[in-house]
């Protein structure tokens, strides 16, 4: 069954305090060529049957409404990796 | 700079109760056609300079030690999207 992925990342503007605390513990461990980290979410939606234009339509709802905080968080990708 | 991309699911024979949250919820919305919900990680490592050999090895022991918990998820993926 077709599985559809969708990405979502803290915004830029904001502090990430889970990504500064694996930052911080890489940096003690030594690996100071990591500068940053970030930590997001990964979707894995599988659907029953063929990828239509109206599943796409409603990945895109879903990804906004339900799987993200719009507040908080931006959707960075959304990716149909078994679609042809 | 460039980032590189760690991507960590739950282990596919793990139930993922935050998943199954989410997929009950499309269903109650009516959404039925998404059968399964999975919810991992998705890390953005900034690297300060190029991507070397040694960079490469550090972030799969990276990935395999720190950012994931190797009894419960799987490292699907490491990217690296500046990377000629």
């Amino acid at each position: 069954m077709p599985t559809i992925l969708v990405e979502v990342m803290p915004k830029a503007e904001l502090l990430d305090p889970q990504g500064k605390a694996v930052s911080g513990a890489l940096t003690r461990l030594g690996k100071s060529e990591f500068t940053d980290v970030r930590i997001g979410k990964r979707f894995e939606l599988t659907v029953d049957g063929p990828i239509t234009d109206a599943i796409r339509a409603d990945v895109q709802h879903i990804a906004d409404e339900i799987l993200s905080n719009s507040v908080i968080e931006d959707v960075v990708a959304i990716t149909y990796p078994e679609a042809e």
